[in-house]
């Protein structure tokens, strides 16, 4: 096909995202932050804990801390009566009121719940014998001092912060956010706030493109807006190698219109552009490019093949350049297919749906599988089913993973 | 059970949910962001397109543009043969060449691709015959001026961004963040930094709980840790009703513990507690009150109950103060179980589990059915389970719907 001509092979997508990752260079700086700051950030170094918890044997129910010795056979007709007691220990024959939480006093081994004894003036009834350490967390149990309880690489949630704050921690060795520039090419373009003149659009997968990587926990470089010109555009990229840590543009990709960025990167250093068209849909005239150790990535101009090849190749691209251990996938899920589509045998189709919840089922509703255009089908939809290249559509009723870009409205 | 005689009934968590929310006078304030800060914000106004997009007919394919009319019959064995033209229209038997995206000359209804068409000269061979209309997008078809694109009370992804960019937006009218306040209580508790005295721990829930509000979307105000002294907790709640528009509190809500924040909450204003006991586990001795018509959302202390609390009650709470359509459901996904569990009938439970990937099957593991005071239980744990009222364990092999709370780590 003639319009395939300028590109001398279409190079499946796992092949083109390993030759891009291969060759990055990039190693995440590493700063040491308060624990207060380390939401969503990625650990440079595997957490110790530096003391067990719990610290002491305690207490897992509110009750009586006691011997256990001292309730065998005990029940509700036939209770043991022990004395109450308020110091720092219980001896035979004794029990001490303790809530949970509270560290065991010295010897006691075991705590029965209030619900099953009965206070009398100095004294309580036990009607249930416990066995040893019953109702007690034991030192360690939870966490172990010395052991490794969350992994460098690993993005920290507030569970993690929680975590981390139990075991007394201040700070954190993280990496530092990596730099991600962003630019947009294209006579056509026009910056928010101008008037349009004719034949011009607004600028949206600038703003788009910046936004999914802030998302992702990165920090962005705006390029602006680069005409249809070699030299503006490699005077762009070059103040994007050298401000940030990858660049991602969008537009001037397509063999047909003016193909002025891969030239421009090829101008800029070695070994430039490693893969040029993929074999996906939308955004197969994406380019992956490598200069000076830095990756570039070069989207396709028309929005949704920006976005869909950002979720292909910029995330796992963010994803190395944070120091995630493993590459964050969206959330997925199953759901149904409503009707039978078609897609291009050879490729890998990213396809736009819409998943629904409907009695207790979810549905995954294609939208508009025509041009990648169609700004409209990215807010229609809120995720996408991966084909793989060699099948020609997805049958209605199929049961498809769907990678969510949007949450889900339940009920 | 003596241990449930402090609370005069369980309220199931639907209906405590339901008084909650009703009393919850709060209307979140609106103010004007620019387009690049609305990543994450929730809109408080409809959206209506401004303009048509595509503004014009353009063309959604690189080729000639010509009238649809003059490739009748074409093919390649008998191709038509069309002048090619450099001018702002297109006259009967010419073409011009056109590139995706740029407007459609005058005189044009159809553009036929570059692999339809030979070039010779300054003439173009057309092998096929186009309908009229064809490879054109029209103008409005993506979006329809006066259309309303995105609705109040929608949180903004970066797609939502990218269409509002393309229709010039350059301004938002957006709700402002919620302000919440986050107390813990506890004599036990110190703060990060300090030497942990015998019996004391460090407080890990404020953190955690500010991390969940943060995530959400709100602010916080830290309002540090009570000692379990009436005068203290109430003077720090009064502090976080005058700064914030609700607060969430960790520890000192057993019945058997020092039952200080319920009293403390009811010597603040009207109408008080209004739930306090819910047949939920963990997370039982969870209250939720309102003063002055503000919220106040009062969690266990124990780590696990107080962030699986936060889901059931806060997650909600937060949503409608951001001011968003509809309760933002964590990912969810289906799994079947890969071991039997039982749960305490007449309760909701919260079960955590960590969900695998395996064999292209998803298996959710429960992570420890042991005490909620297990902080280790949520980070080893991706997701949970809800269980409803009427039932005892989760079968092995039951597909379970998952609310994942960290991410999957596929393949």
């Amino acid at each position: 096909m003639a319009r395939l001509k300028g590109f001398q092979e279409l190079v499946p997508v796992d092949e083109a995202l390993k030759r891009f990752l291969i060759e990055i260079e990039f190693q995440p700086k590493r700063s040491t932050i308060s624990l207060e700051a380390g939401l969503n950030r990625v650990l440079s170094e595997d957490i110790v804990a530096q003391l067990d918890l719990p610290r002491t044997d305690r207490s897992a129910v509110d009750g009586y801390a006691l011997k256990a010795s001292d309730t065998t056979g005990a029940s509700q007709i036939k209770p043991r009566i022990l004395k109450v007691v308020d110091g720092e220990s219980v001896g035979k024959d004794q029990a001490k009121q303790i809530w949970t939480g509270n560290p065991l006093p010295e010897g006691a081994d075991a705590v029965v719940m209030l619900e099953n004894v009965k206070l009398l003036r100095n004294k309580v009834e036990v009607w249930s014998s416990a066995t040893r350490w019953e109702n007690v967390s034991k030192q360690g149990e939870d966490l172990r001092r010395g052991s490794v309880v969350v992994r460098a690489g690993k993005r920290l949630r507030p569970q993690h912060l929680g975590l981390l704050a139990a075991l007394g921690m201040r700070e954190l060795r993280v990496f530092e956010k990596p730099k991600i520039a962003v630019l947009a090419t294209g006579n056509e373009l026009a910056e928010l706030g101008t008037k349009l003149q004719k034949n011009q659009i607004f600028d949206s997968n600038r703003l788009a493109l910046m936004a999914l990587c802030v998302e992702l926990g990165a920090e962005t470089v705006n390029l602006g807006i680069a005409k249809d010109e070699l030299k503006q555009i490699s005077e762009k990229l070059r103040i994007g190698l050298e401000e940030s840590d990858a660049i991602v543009t969008s537009g001037g990709t397509s063999v047909g219109a003016p193909d002025l960025v891969p030239e421009a990167i090829n101008s800029l250093g070695k070994p430039g552009v490693i893969v040029h068209g993929v074999a996906m849909r939308p955004g197969m005239p994406t380019a992956l490019a490598i200069v000076s150790g830095k990756p570039i990535l070069v989207l396709p101009g028309n929005p949704a093949a920006a976005m869909l090849g950002f979720e292909v190749f910029g995330r796992p691209l963010v994803s190395k350049l944070l120091g995630l251990e493993r590459e964050e996938s969206r959330p997925v899920m199953k759901a149904r297919m409503t009707k039978r589509i078609t897609v291009t045998l050879g490729r890998r189709n990213i396809v736009r749906v819409r998943v629904l919840q409907q009695n207790g089922e979810f549905l995954a509703k294609p939208v508009s599988a025509r041009g990648s255009g169609l700004i409209s089908t990215m807010t229609e939809s809120n995720g996408y089913v991966v084909t793989p290249e060699n099948v020609e559509g997805i049958e209605e009723g199929e049961i498809v993973l769907v990678h969510l870009f949007d949450r889900l409205e339940v009920k």
